[in-house]
């Protein structure tokens, strides 16, 4: 079945993946079918020399559904 | 005139230029103008030992009407 | 806060700067939120043995807003 | 489930999807629970000035059986 | 000392650390002698909109034996 | 023996493989000893929404002769 | 502002998210204004057949003050 | 139609845009059917703690005419 | 002559090159016997749907003096 | 004929091509019919603040006998 | 000045410096102003078991003469 | 322990490991614990139409000072 990818980026203040799910949870609030993901960059925010939040970029596809 | 790029991933049971036009295919149902495509990855699936699809990955990109 | 990234294609006939300006004016026409971008790729035409326009492939990233 | 990928290059008079397709065939010779493939490089061989021969680099990745 | 290497996939439901640490632990049941390993790809799966599970492929060196 | 790499790009009307073999046959018009190439790159055309050609950017390696 | 980057390795025994933040305190120690980082490498030392270290090589930018 | 490639760098003393231009000038004194190039390296020269040139390597391709 | 190469981001309202010019003046206040530099990242900031800066990361390389 | 590949890292007290060529020696204990190889990754280690061993990590390709 | 750049394949038995060497030697045969050169990929032939040659292909940069 | 990573090019008549090995010997002069360098680039200066010097541009990565 066809699929299609969007790039998504995800914050968390805790580590990378929960910043990938993050990414995944935005995603789900309007696309559909959502099947896997795959990390395209890993950084993160410093403030007053400290991380203050990390970013996932995932590219995240997804099956499109029949008819579309 | 500008162009925008969307990532499609196109599947075949016969190999890699048809899935990538059924890619085009795919993205045809919903974008106008559609002009041109690079392969970003070619994949496959295995089933009992033997290539059951070929799956294509390309970015495709179309024309941006004008007033869009 | 989370982002998604666009990638298009902005064409100029003086320049990379200007190509990628107008890939950033294409992509506010229908996004809001716009934040930042990164250069893919640069290109250009040649047209009668001379450059005839400047291409900048640009990945834009833009802020989701609250609920989308 | 855990897995592991190996690289096989397959040849073909055909094409290169054929010579994906035998790349899978020789690792099905030794190895069990093939799942899918990654094309990593397409070449091909030229004698006498015409193509004699397209070869397909593929990582096959298969999954590891229990107790493995 | 002479290394060789070897590409695996580990999972996990709760991060890309886990996940590389469960590729680690496959290894070892067949391979002695690991010295350290390179993240090569993180992934995910999507069930139900949601994250599912991590998969970390990583490349793992090893140290050859004398003799061998 | 010293060797020469020329890029080339070949089009087909039926898939990539036929692009790669007419890249080929135009290399092989001015350039002797040709021995192997590998895809530097895989695109296609659309027109009317449908791929109108396949491309295939080689790198294509001959045997410099001697003297040369 | 300009900025300026300095690649550090960090390393944890728990995970990759706290490999990157060591390095960011480590950066701490000798630079100012530290602004963000983006993950370069991310490895693991393997001892006695388990993970015994995390690492993450990460590129962190910084602000140079005025005058510098 | 056939296509080949071939890598200039241009140079000039007010930009990147400029620069490319140049190796498309240059390009022009030899190869007929130019008919679009990509960045493939941007760089400069430092004299006296100032950028004296600016330097685009492209990659500039032509089409290959009949009988060639 | 022996040579070391740092990474500055430049900065810039105006274009690209621009922002790499004002990335060597950083370098040459802090660095002595800059030679050339290469772009490693091109990028810019969006402020009210507009590009509001340039930047330009660029890795510069400079001499080593004797006896350091 | 399908081939595979495997990676092996060579040291040597001496080069990068010694390194390479121990590399293809260990190979050589236990794999049959090598081919070629191709340069993955070159390294050094450094103790005493004197490089003390070269690495080459090299991907050496084999041939697959009949029936296997 | 403006520079054209060809890639040659240089070959060896005794290691990659001397494979590149060689590769220059082989250009310089055919081209003036050579320039300086970028190492491509190294690989190596193996007969026997052994590495029979070394192959290092190498970008060749070279000025253009005035009204070339 | 944490490490830090800087970009050193060393020069060599004679080969690649010997102008890395220069840079690691340039590289010692100001920094202290150096551990191991990955070569990131191999360049080569032709000077009448011989190559002249042999340069490497290596990663060496060395070991931070307790409180540094």
């Amino acid at each position: 079945m066809a699929q299609k990818a969007t790039d998504v980026v995800g914050v968390s203040k805790t580590g990378f993946a929960k910043a990938a799910e993050n990414a995944v949870v935005t995603a789900a609030k309007t696309v559909r079918n959502l099947r896997w993901f795959r990390v395209v960059e890993l950084e993160g925010q410093v403030t007053d020399q400290k991380v203050s939040e990390y970013r996932a970029t995932v590219r995240i596809y997804f099956d499109l559904e029949e008819g579309a």
